[in-house]
């Protein structure tokens, strides 16, 4: 059993407001950002490696889902690419080609590597990651409120999420359109289909 | 695209406090209960038919994820049998031995029947269901806060449930244990697996 | 590990070449039929209960991938409602509800019940099914060429079935348009899809 | 609607019995092979690009399938790394990081790049591949006997690769343990479970 564990006890380099400072070496569809840019929003980085089968398999599919679902003034979206295994497979000429690919259209940072021959990243040792896909859930005001290694429940996302959101913003959050897993999903009109079954006429 | 709308204004006939009183004939893994046994909880209602195919590969596995992952003391799963076709097939008998096989052991209501021709039930009519699966969702205070027909995201609906617990109540939800798609999602402790890459050591 | 193993020694009761008669007490979609009508084809049957979760998750989207895929003049599917529990709910009433939302249009047979109150119904016992689901897979000489309880593989399912026509009617299948898991896996015209990415131009 | 076409006369360049040889530039997990090599057996290759979506999501389960059924001396897989485009990202070390993370023990050769400007491999364009992933099936005596771009049901291609074996061969391949999607499918031994319903006792 996993756990999505508050913890506000994690941090070790800390920025103003407590979390880790983001050490980045590129970015991609996106300026270089800080995690002060994103004050007054809820921030969802999911650290990844592009060769992670557990990442493309879970980790993209709820990064869609969370950006199909709330809206994008309130809840941004993060990659960050954490590589600690494979470094010269996972160049950022391959990540490149792995976005355009896998259609990612949102900001995806580079973990910065360091230089002392520890193969892990730099961001991702100030948040003592255990391996990706590692899922980081800042508050509006920057502070580290969730994160998990694996593969959380999408439910159990989304209810993380929306308790870092007002009442205001959920309200606003519940007129989106609401992603589902495809056309498959749609109620029927008429009859029975695999989504459910409509009362005629 | 499917809207997980909030539905304040859709009630017809309405207890003291605006949604529709349940009509009921028969309960299952439960004492005879109102929305009232439940204020002060966040109720998640399931319309559901035993032989309705979404509701079985859909509704079913939503409830499952609610009841892993909210405190049973915060969040209340009621399935409601809402037969509006086949009703001579959708007993009460045939319902007691599906309930038995899918595992089933939060409350079950059977929808009443009308006795005026109208194939829908009663309580499917109060609250204008389309069809099944229907999900309802009562805040603490018993007014139907979202509505659904057909098969919403698991995102959407953690979020929205979310929405209505305080965030005191979140923390707790927190701490929880958080239910995964099984065994295969938990991440590994050394090299890859299906769910994740871990760093070594 | 489940097998799915030739089993030419399985019979007890015998029909002329080996397989025990199957004993029926109805037919939906069809007149009554017997082994014997469909002598120079393969015929596979889907023993089955309604409300046996995993006949509906894994038993029914595997006969509808052998129905997409194999000449019906070639390969007969057949539906075998084999109760040995609830049978107050499992009811030729139920069944038809059942066959009617889960579209099930082949043949499908109630297995007779026996009156020594020993719940099996007669077929079951005279092939020694464990439980349903249970493929039985007869060849075009109507002896019992493979069974298996429980979920086998589509793959081991497609080859087993192929390795009892003969190459002359394998080459007429390969003509048939071949049933994929729905319009996303469709392979592009241009770019990456889900499905796949094409040479562009 | 795809087809899984025959395909005698798909041939341009062709060895002695027909069928293209394999232009490869590297090899891993084998020594550099032909198609001669693998005479008497049936040969399933799978044409895929490391950075392609389909590939990884039904590709590779699909060549798992197929290792997992068929005796591994009647039938040998093989990848071929077919790069059309990110040339500069799907490198052979790349490559080489991809089959360790997704565990994948069996020969992978590089298909041939060509010095004309054209991005298409040699042995792509020899077998006029339209994308990644395509299925090719040779028989035992080394023809082409079946090929697909994007996403086939695993029944279909298991049903084409029996058809390719001798009746003997099948019996042989019958005994072996079977694959199935986890340890969720296996049947149960009393009462339901995932997979099945068991008679009790």
């Amino acid at each position: 059993m996993t756990n999505f564990d508050r913890a506000d006890s994690l941090h070790s380099t800390t920025s103003s407001d407590g979390a880790p400072t983001w050490q980045t070496s590129a970015w991609f569809n996106s300026e270089p950002s800080t995690l002060n840019d994103f004050r007054g929003r809820v921030v969802v980085m999911h650290a990844f490696q592009m060769l992670c089968p557990g990442c493309v398999s879970h980790g993209l599919p709820l990064m869609h889902a969370i950006r199909q679902h709330f809206p994008r003034d309130q809840v941004v979206c993060i990659g960050l690419h954490s590589v600690f295994e494979h470094h010269t497979a996972m160049t950022n000429v391959a990540l490149e080609a792995f976005l355009h690919e896998y259609r990612i259209d949102y900001p995806v940072a580079v973990d910065q590597a360091g230089n002392d021959g520890d193969p892990r990243p730099l961001t991702m040792r100030a948040y003592h990651l255990r391996g990706t896909p590692s899922l980081l859930i800042f508050d509006r005001a920057g502070r580290l409120a969730a994160h998990e290694f694996g593969a959380p429940s999408q439910l159990a996302v989304g209810a993380t999420i929306a308790g870092l959101l007002s009442e205001a913003d959920l309200r606003n959050a519940a007129d989106q359109p609401m992603s589902t897993d495809g056309a498959s999903t749609n109620p029927p009109t008429d009859g029975c289909s695999a989504a459910g079954c409509a009362i005629p006429g």
